[in-house]
C-alpha cells in the first residue's frame, strides 16, 4: 500500500483545532504514541532511505515497515506495510535476537480528525514541537491522492512550512 | 521463555487417544497449523539452529523466533518467543523487505490435551506421518520440567522413537 501525505511545522496548533471545529470536525482519537525505530544488521536504513518501528499507544501495538521515500512536489509517498503485535516486549526481544538494533524514540501527541476522506494528524512531538499532517485514504492514485491532500489543506488554511523529513530523520539530525 | 519437551514418532495416534480417554481426558483444540519459516539473510538459521516461523491456524496467526536447541536426553529445550500479528499477508511481507526468505512450509493437524499441567500435542505432519510432543509448562527449572514431562510419557504410555529433531529439520533433511 503507498501513503501519500504533507507534514507541515506549525508554531501553534490552536488556530487549526478552532478552524476544525467551526467546520464541525470533532477529534476522532487523541492518543499518546510512543515509537521506537530499529536499524537491519544487514543494511544502514538511513541509507536505504527505509525504517521499521514498533509503535505503542494506550490502545494496541504495532509494527511497520516503511519503504524509501519518494518526494512529490512537498507531498511524502512511500510504501507502508503495518500489523498489530501483541504483546509488545516479545515483538522487541525478537527484532533484537534477529539482530536489529534501536536507533531512536520519537514520542507524540496524536489527535486525528477525518476530513473529506484524508486523515489529518495534529501533532506534538516531544523535542521537535507542533506538526500537521495530511494523509490521503489507500486507494488513491499519486494525482488523485495529491489534489485532494491540496484541497483539504486549502479549506483548513493550515499555513507553514512542508517538510517530506520523518520525525525520526529530525530525531537524529538533532543529534 | 524456556521451552521444554519430548517429541515421540509413532505409528499410529489411535491407541494414545484411547488411552487418554480412558483417563478421562478430552481434546482442548483441533487445528491445522500451516508454518512457514524464514532464513536470515545476516546468518544461516540452519547452521546456527534458530528459527523464524509464522504460524496460521483457522483462529489466528503468530510469529515465533526459537533460539538455539539444547540437547538434554532426549528432551529438546530451547527459547521461544512468540508474538500475535495480524494479518499474515503484511508479516510475511515484512519479513521478505527485511531481506528475509521463505524456506519451507511445514502443515499439520494438531490435537492438543492438557494433562498435570503439559502440554500433549498428537500431531498428523503433512509428508512427516505421526508424532506425540508432550510439553512441560512454562516457568518449570530445568529438573522438574524433564521429571514431569518423563511421569505424563509413563501414564500415557507413549512408546516410540524420541527425536530432538524440529518438523522444519525433517522435512529439509528429506529434500
Amino acid at each position: 500500500m503507498m501513503e501519500y501525505e504533507v507534514k507541515i511545522r506549525v508554531g501553534d496548533l490552536q488556530p487549526l483545532r478552532a478552524r476544525l471545529a467551526a467546520l464541525g470536525n470533532r477529534p476522532a482519537t487523541r492518543l499518546t504514541e510512543r515509537d521506537l525505530y530499529f536499524n537491519s544488521p544487514k543494511r544502514d536504513f538511513s541509507r536505504t532511505d527505509e525504517a521499521l518501528r514498533i509503535r505503542s499507544t494506550e490502545e494496541d501495538t504495532s509494527l511497520t515497515y516503511k519503504g524509501p521515500k519518494i518526494g512529490l512536489a512537498g507531498v511524502k509517498a512511500r510504501e507502508e506495510l503495518i500489523v498489530s503485535v501483541d504483546p509488545k516486549g516479545a515483538m522487541e526481544e525478537i527484532l533484537f535476537r534477529l539482530g536489529f538494533t534501536r536507533t531512536a524514540m520519537v514520542e507524540k501527541t496524536r489527535e486525528t480528525y477525518r476530513v473529506e476522506g484524508t486523515f489529518v494528524a495534529l501533532d506534538e512531538v516531544k523535542g521537535l514541537g507542533s506538526f500537521v499532517e495530511i494523509e490521503a485514504p489507500s486507494g488513491l492514485g499519486e494525482d488523485e491522492a495529491i489534489a485532494l491532500i491540496s484541497r483539504v489543506r486549502g479549506e483548513l488554511e493550515v499555513r507553514g512550512e512542508e517538510t517530506t523529513l520523518s520525525y525520526l530523520e529530525m530525531i537524529l539530525a538533532k543529534r
